[in-house]
């Protein structure tokens, strides 16, 4: 056996413990009673624990110091399994415990300080998990030769750098100041959307989002679609788990969620085989991965075309009063844009701007310009500066999200740069397959799945962000095709005339979202 | 920290692996799509694999032959982990793999052999199997001071050797050649059972097995019930997993398969919290599980006063005729007596003539007495002079269980043991707890579950088999109280009259099972 050799197996046991604790995670998600969360992380931390020392091993080390492999695939893998060892033995032993404690202490106080919106509970909770991360930033940025935050972004995404991120940023900032008065002013000339009537029976909800995740191509031999409070997609490649959470009295949420969570699942399914359990073999990241689900979700089944279909397929189900089911109202309801305080719930257009507060405030507070105790006044003034809009407590601001208070940082931009490149995707996707456009209008969406799967899925991790977009569309990541998408969809006045029937919109979608 | 200490860490997290495993394990009968298979498989190996290398870590032999314990449980913990360790280094690496080979190989064809009814298919994966287990059970023999055979039961049940169970079974042997003729005759003499109407839509017995189970005493916020195609318990003591299967044309088999999973799983509820994850704190081995899931079944919920409760409630959640939910109906239904070829179809009487014919057979297998060729005649021989009957091909004999072909031996004797100590159990209880069988005419099991959960539940395996039964019933197994059982019940004529109504047989209950 090659040094190689003997790492290829190593990976594999390592990769192999994490799918276990993936389906841990999907269990306590959606299966596990409560009395099982104390056992499960009992569980989930013996796993950890033990995949960190296989990738701590001085056998590893060795075969790492002494291993040569040929041909781009196995070479990416070996870079990456360097890469995932640095990183592992980059931290010291009391600097992961102390992150551990901190984390865990914050997050329980972040729950009370977020239900009383009281930042004060938990600001000195706060300010140790960022000195924990801050010399993690700067341990882990010294083995990888990175920027201390490029090296915890590092850590979601590989292969875009914050130096790249925040021209893209600031150029949307400008863009966004134009375009969302407009798009505003566009939205009330025109008529309310009319809600759709129901009701919608959650079982009747339930085959009909199995049956559009079928029509994305999920396969249910290597898949399963389940509830859970918050949606999510976990699991592993030949055995995908994506949750929703079901309402009776409307079915957009639970469609468009699990649309969303499709799109994530299709690039697992869709990971080279070949490499399975290897590093290079699984996805390449946060925001590619985000890339995967806006395409679906925001490119695809918010299209015009698509809606046309799903208008057809809802009222088949559902019943009820027509109109609602027009494709220019399911535009007008699906597509509201609106500014609002809560990350989770903005639409596309917005959206980004409230990741863009984030990634401004967890760099500085990494880089040491930004201290805790200044987080919520630097939220809301940064927060006003974007939208326009000052929140009224710190509830809807800087206490919202959990990712700072359980120790994530770097793991914002991944959402908007997975929209941007969503966008540009998309954009290639049109110009390479003919009909793609005509297809989702069919609910046919095998065009831009084929396409993705060759371009983007099938690529594993085997090239970085940037360098993956440049594969797969010929640049690296372009915010004008995002901007462009904007532009068509809430700027273009295209499709808001009223409840013209399905087929006269469908006729308008190639000026719609060129 | 001292040496013990150092271990209770490292069972810990053995321990820890083997509880994801058995997460993984219900997953993969419950709720694993197909195409998750071989993944899972990875999986389990690599879990499987690293608490291997856990209890064979030199570190590990250096404390185990350093530590020391004082106090009972900590005294039989340590000598709990020195059994696992020297189970664990007993073996050979080449021939665990070996015998994991000829176990896997034997499996697959034993699937092909048994739908075939072809023996001679299997004969000789099946040699090798026997030729592995041989030798696991030498190496094993020596290094635990067991006679070879008991080391391999040793690996299901501890505290009970094949000298105690053989006369044992000679003698339940002798008593079936006399009772089973008796049984039948009087079974013969009476009016045949209604069959219950139904229909038994599935839903309706969702609710109706949970809330059976609940009654039992099973806390939902530490278990769940599931569908899989075989019903079994698995999960942790405070994450527990039953499974059972619904048939909409019947309602006995999925409710009499949760109250027996049910006893399992109360098992697990109950083990010493104190002691989780320490060899100490787990079941004290398959016979005593099986004593639980019986003593429930069998012992509780088969008996006249529970099932005149049962009649009751079935009618009212079900509905129709009355006649057949009379309680003496219910009991000429579900403990019919007939002799079968199919171990797992057996009623509770001829249950141990299967198990007995096992017995022998696989430690004359072990012993060298026996050889494979020879088996499906030997086969044929032991049954017909237990039960009376030839079977008519091997799939209706040497070929209907799975666990020789898959490498368990010494795991049979664990069920009778268990129906034998249920009832040993049973009658203890009795005598300790007034009232007992009033309130099993109630519905109401908590008396004997309270019981169990002091006398057995909470020892975990602090005693082996005898041991456990010496200090809950004052004496080791004693075949008597099961044959009394089943005198009372089968042979003594009484509750066998006719479609008395409830209540008479209620107050005959103290006579028929005493």
């Amino acid at each position: 056996m090659t040094p190689y050799d003997r790492l290829t197996a190593r990976f594999t046991r390592i990769a192999a413990l994490d799918e276990a604790s993936a389906m841990l995670h999907w269990d306590a998600s959606a299966m596990m009673p409560p009395g099982g969360a104390a056992a499960r992380g009992e569980q989930l931390a013996a796993l950890a624990g033990l995949g960190h020392e296989l990738l701590t091993a001085p056998g590893l080390a060795e075969d790492l110091a002494r291993a040569a492999a040929s041909g781009e695939w196995d070479a990416a893998n070996l870079t990456l399994m360097r890469r995932a060892q640095a990183r592992a033995i980059a931290l010291p032993t009391a600097l992961v415990e102390a992150s551990a404690r901190a984390n865990a202490a914050c997050e329980t106080l972040w729950r009370e300080a977020k239900a009383k919106s009281d930042f004060a509970l938990v600001r000195d909770a706060l300010a140790e998990v960022v000195r924990c991360q801050r010399d993690s930033a700067q341990a882990l940025g010294a083995a990888l030769g990175l920027d201390p935050y490029d090296a915890l972004m590092a850590g979601y995404q590989q292969g875009v750098t914050a130096a790249e991120v925040e021209p893209i940023f600031t150029a949307y900032e400008a863009f966004l100041r134009d375009a969302l008065p407009k798009a505003e002013a566009i939205q009330a000339a025109r008529p309310a959307p009319l809600p759709l009537q129901g009701p919608f029976p959650v079982e009747q909800q339930r085959v009909l989002t199995r049956a559009m995740a079928e029509r994305v191509g999920l396969d249910f031999r290597h898949a399963r679609l389940d509830e859970s409070l918050h949606p999510f997609c976990g699991g592993t490649p030949t055995d995908v788990r994506i949750t929703t959470f079901y309402d009776a009295a409307e079915v957009g949420k639970a469609l468009m969620g699990v649309l969303h969570e499709t799109g994530h699942a299709m690039y697992e399914r869709g990971l080279p085989e070949a490499w399975a359990r290897q590093p290079v073999g699984a996805a390449a990241g946060m925001a590619a991965h985000e890339s995967q689900s806006l395409i679906v979700e925001m490119q695809a089944c918010r299209s015009d075309a698509f809606l046309g279909f799903l208008g057809g397929e809802l009222r088949a189900r559902f019943g009820g009063d027509p109109a609602p089911y027009a494709q220019a109202n399911l535009a007008r309801l699906w597509r509201h844009v609106g500014r609002g305080f809560i990350r989770v719930d903005a639409d596309e257009l917005t959206y980004p701007a409230h990741v863009i507060l984030r990634f401004r405030l967890e760099r500085a507070l990494i880089g040491g310009q930004l201290e805790v105790a200044d987080l919520p006044a630097a939220w809301n003034a940064g927060f006003v500066a974007l939208l326009g809009l000052a929140p009224p407590d710190d509830a809807r601001g800087c206490l919202q999200d959990i990712h700072w208070y359980d120790g994530a940082f770097g793991y914002f931009p991944s959402y908007t740069l997975g929209a941007m490149a969503a966008a540009q995707l998309m954009r290639a996707a049109r110009a390479a397959v003919p009909g793609l456009d005509a297809a989702l209008g069919q609910g046919d969406l095998s065009p831009l799945m084929r396409w993705l799967a060759v371009q983007v899925h099938s690529q594993g991790s085997r090239l970085g962000f940037q360098d993956l977009l440049r594969h797969a569309t010929g640049k690296p990541l372009d915010p004008g095709d995002f901007t462009a998408h904007l532009t068509a969809r809430y700027l273009g006045g295209d499709g808001l005339a009223g409840a013209a029937p399905g087929g006269h919109d469908r006729a308008k979608t190639g000026r719609l979202t060129p």
